[in-house]
């Protein structure tokens, strides 16, 4: 590679076939890039052990980016076949140390690492030959299928800047040198910090859905606030800054801590950052792949805990309160700077994009109208979290990637570090992590009298999870019974073992704990997790809040509580994991029941969740089925629904005939009924369905 | 002019602003050659003569292009303000000579020629702008905004076309020749006609989306058919040839005529085409503007019946069976002349787009491998009724363009004539007309063993029409009661006097029949002809039929009678009207009764409606509202709701505060109840919906 890293494609242009190259060279350059930085594992046996005790083994995400594409395209229905399908799978989920994220490794048997690489080879192909023959017209939007392929790069390029931390985690013995990944090769004394003063502004975030860059769902919309005079430092903090606050005893004295952080302190046992090594009287300092003398002038490197403990200590001792930048006031420094966004900016004036080093730089190395790191050299914590822009809305293809983070506990990251490409690097790129996280981050100071006021209960202002919340906790309305407890009902008078239960598509997890009264264990798996996250935090902080609609926006807000619902002394059976039920992980086995309520004319393959369940039913197992029989193009391609529709004679197919032919194999038919269910749309419009519970016993 | 028309513009390209400017030249030389054929009305007093006794006054076709736009463009939400709301109410409808366009002249004033041409100037430099400001994207789509600008010029076209037609019936007094109009200068002896054979093939009709010419709604879609060999004349079929017909007394012989034609000579007391003119003892022709001798060699120029009538005279006198060509031969003998479609065809190879003459040709001046005129010329009746290709859809901006043709009534004509251009010439371009009415059409005939075998019942295959139909005229659901039915007693409630009703929004008439039980008389108004056709076939035809979704793709067929729905007696009562509430023509007022179902939340601007409908009523009338108040943003921005949001001071305003404060003004509130509706979309899903019930009585 000549130029390391490439800068993204633009969304708009004249030439079409000119766009397919570009788009098909950022492709290629983006899955080279991921392959080569796993060159630094030095051993295929390496690829089994984890970085981290709470993440996957890096086997997991050398398939993962792959594996995303597969996923997206055959949920967008762009291709049909999978390539494998036990890949795609296990190498679906998990990677953000969510509570549904499936990390127990032991549940999998991980592929060898030849056969990853020779099915990264075949998705290669795939998607190239896609990027030749997807239809394509300029600008590209959202709508369209190739938008799907530059959301396979972009994920790719986050798990380059991701996957990076986690190697440079791993025990020295683990990797090796890469002969491209140059590491910095000067450093200094520290440099002392001064601030500078920043005028308030009012400030506009968000970006237009015709901007000409690829976003998250995340960027879209509209944010405005004004922001008052603030005072910024100008370097970002320093090992040698931060420094002071260690030898202080900063990571022992728990008042400059929060409840967080002394939790994470307790947990991880730290007394310094985490690429800090006290090695014979002295620090030193951890880059990707080997140990170098502290490079006192170099950003550190800490998570937003650390970030904030350092903000009280200095406080404490000037005087002066300090804290993260908000991200309205970043860009404030951003504007100060003079900044532009790329492709305008010249990638050499920063240290970001590969461009420079495989590490962090001296903090005084780069320097904008007097500011230095603006963008680059390591990501800036703020102390807003993420939270939604106005007007925004879920991409189809991968609805939870920023809604299971809009929870008060992911802390926006800003401006960019030396392993950032892509969209990350991009002016109105948002990512954010929990604060516990190491990233290649470290942060610079404020000071500054705004305060945050994000008030924000995800599923408020989610109103397809909010309409599902009134579903399945609201009221009863036009006479008709609660469904998801009626369900529950139905499973218990069929079932004669109650060892374990899987509810599938549990949506927003009222079946899941219902089941919890009469089953010892239950598992709630649902495509999407901004569902699952309902469930989760009922679980977990005991309550959830909704919106429900009544007159056009106007809504009515409700809160249910797990004492109301009588589920405190349950909740600890019941687990909620994210799962496709047309690819689902071999781990999930051994149930006495399945419930599948309202999900099998929503899959894009019903039949291959319907051929294959019995497998995972105990003997005598009971699989109950309901569903309206609502197939519609937009969820299930015609080739692939159960009936409705004629065959080849002209005859007349229905759902329940198909089901009795798949499922007549393995299964006895034992009962069916009509069970009605409402589901709320305003306070005077509903969708009024009679669902067919069919309930199957395993032969 | 130069070039008198221009070729349509393409819809795709590379150069997005060069699109602009061949969009504009496009449009002002449609506009253009629009105003032009008007300078054959010898002076404005003639604008307000008709041609037909069936049609409007010139002067209503004059505005009518122009307000199409506005009306189009406001209805799509794409502007915001009308330019005269007046001249865009009358001159909206009323041009197709259907059941319920509104020809009472007598009803309107009509605005003087100089302010229509003022009007049309504005028009024009409205569209001119949007023209350069409109988002524009390659290829243009059907969704694109651009596309409602096309639609506007095409159907300019298409005026242009009919209203040449229109001019050419005028009587000669009222009109003068235009030196830029030639008349085709030579003429001869009929030419002998000839057979010719053409080889049996699989025929595929219909026209992908992405196609690259613009395209109306019944051309997408597919359909194929095997067509067999058959013989097609040579020439289409001349003066010379037509006037052995005459003068063996065709007109006077009733078996050559089927029943419509029939009808058609007892009305008209046709005596020989309708161009024809006898005078001193022979035949003269009239062309647009002066009469000329019997060009014996020029096609004829028939409606559908005197072509049909010709077809039996020869084969009775040849013994031999012709008809008039089917859609599907017409396409086989479209291949064999080896035609291309615009722009590749050069329009100097036939007589069309105004290339050579304004008017006919003799018959021989055009071949194409042999075969004459097979486009250009004059057009060509084909024995086919117009029908939906398998996957038609209606355009959301003019969903009525096809489907109220779509009635085995009106026949589709092939080929295209000397004064067609723009899509009117294309090869897929699909369009009908009574079999009655003259157009610059003739005939040719074939030797043809196919039948055409079209069973068509539209509104079993129009899905939201159908649904309507089930909602109105079908059975009950989920135990509510009909509401249509149940809206037409509590309107009798409250009423004092019952001379005359309207229901506005009537939609498939239902709750209009219903009505007419109490009232002397009653008018249903709808947008949309697709609905209004429903209950004009049950007033005209005694029945109709629709099909109700079970599951899937799946439908079950109904059929109703007005018999067993009790309205025979009052069918006369009942009449149907194209109308738009939010720009109502002045002449629908004076009711007893305005009852408006389901209507207000659909509307592009309620408040339009709801602030004059006092002026329709007579004193004591009363209003009834019902609605479940369901406002989006694809019916109604949300600058014109009328409730659902919250104001400035962060206020909720609910749509029943707002109805009091417009109404109060005018209206007495009497009182308010809550009514249940269901709509089945299938067998397991309904929409179930409470709509308030507010009763006013004009003060």
């Amino acid at each position: 590679m000549s130029k390391f890293s490439l800068y993204p494609v633009t969304l708009d242009g004249l030439d079409i076939e000119a766009k397919r190259e570009e788009i098909r060279a950022y492709f290629h350059n983006t899955y080279d890039i991921f392959e080569k930085i796993f060159e630094v594992l030095k051993s295929d046996e390496i690829f089994y052990q984890k970085s981290e005790p709470t993440r996957h083994p890096m086997i997991f995400y050398f398939g993962h980016t792959a594996t995303f594409f597969i996923n997206k395209l055959v949920y967008m229905k762009i291709i049909k076949e999978r390539i494998n399908s036990e890949f795609e799978s296990i190498f679906a989920v998990g990677v953000d140390e969510m509570e549904w994220d499936d990390l127990e490794s032991s549940r999998y048997k991980w592929p060898k690492v030849e056969d990853v690489r020779e099915y990264r080879k075949k998705v290669r192909s795939l998607v190239d030959g896609l990027i030749s023959s997807l239809p394509l017209t300029l600008p590209i939007t959202q709508e369209s299928p190739i938008w799907i392929i530059l959301m396979g790069i972009e994920h790719e390029r986050i798990h380059i800047e991701t996957s990076l931390v986690l190697h440079r985690q791993m025990p020295l013995k683990n990797v090796k040198e890469v002969r491209e990944f140059n590491i910095c090769p000067h450093s200094s004394e520290a440099v002392k910090n001064e601030m500078i003063k920043i005028e308030g502004a009012n400030v506009v975030l968000g970006k237009d859905k015709s901007h000409n860059l690829y976003g998250w769902d995340n960027e879209y919309g509209k944010y405005s606030q004004y922001v008052d005079d603030f005072k910024t430092s100008k370097y970002l903090v320093s090992n040698g800054e931060f420094m002071e606050f260690v030898k202080d005893g900063g990571y022992e004295n728990e008042e400059f801590w929060d409840d967080e952080g002394r939790k994470f302190l307790k947990i991880s046992g730290a007394k310094h950052p985490t690429f800090w090594v006290f090695e014979n009287g002295k620090f030193r300092y951890r880059t990707l792949c080997k140990l170098i003398d502290m490079p006192l002038d170099w950003p550190v490197d800490v998570n937003a805990l650390e970030a904030e403990a350092f903000c009280r200590y200095k406080s404490k001792k000037d005087g002066v309160f300090y804290s993260l930048p908000s991200e309205a006031e970043y860009r404030l420094i951003y504007d100060y700077a003079g900044l532009r966004d790329i492709p305008d900016f010249h990638e050499s004036r920063a240290n970001l994009n590969f461009y420079h080093y495989f590490s962090s730089c001296p903090v005084n190395e780069f320097g904008f109208n007097g500011i230095y790191d603006v963008v680059g050299n390591v990501w800036q914590w703020s102390r807003t979290p993420i939270f939604g822009f106005e007007g925004f809305e879920v991409h189809p293809a991968y609805d939870d990637f920023s809604v299971p983070t809009f929870d008060n506990r992911h802390a926006l990251i800003l401006g960019s570090s030396w392993a950032s490409s892509g969209n990350l690097i991009m002016k109105h790129s948002r990512y954010a992590f929990r604060k516990h996280f190491p990233q290649n981050a470290g942060f610079r100071y404020v000071v500054s009298n705004s305060d945050i006021k994000i008030e924000q209960d995800v599923y408020e202002s989610d109103e397809l999870v909010s309409q599902y919340c009134e579903f399945q906790y609201g009221d009863a309305y036009l006479g008709v019974k609660n469904f998801a407890i009626e369900c529950a009902k139905i499973a218990s008078k069929f079932v004669k073992n109650y060892t374990k239960a899987l509810d599938m598509g549990c949506a927003t997890g009222r079946t899941t704990f219902e089941l919890a009264k009469s089953f010892n264990k239950v598992e709630g798996i649902d495509f999407s997790a901004r569902f699952i996250g309902v469930g989760v935090k009922l679980k977990n902080e005991g309550y959830i809040a909704f919106s429900s609609k009544t007159e056009g926006d106007l809504v009515q807000k409700k809160r249910v509580s797990i004492e109301e619902l009588g589920y405190e002394k349950v909740k600890e059976k019941v687990s909620f994991w994210q799962g496709d039920a047309c690819n689902l992980k071999p781990n999930f086995n051994s149930y006495d029941l399945i419930l599948a309520t309202n999900l099998i004319d929503r899959l894009y393959n019903p039949k291959l969740f319907l051929e294959s369940v019995h497998n995972r039913l105990n003997n005598e197992g009971v699989l109950i089925l309901t569903s309206p029989y609502t197939w519609q193009e937009s969820s299930t391609k015609k080739e692939f629904w159960l009936g409705g529709y004629r065959d080849e004679s002209g005859k007349e197919v229905k759902t329940i005939d198909t089901l009795k032919a798949i499922l007549g194999k393995n299964f006895e038919l034992l009962h069916v009924e009509d069970r009605e269910f409402v589901i709320k749309e305003t306070a005077r419009k509903f969708q009024h369905s009679v669902a067919e519970v069919s309930v199957w016993r395993k032969k």
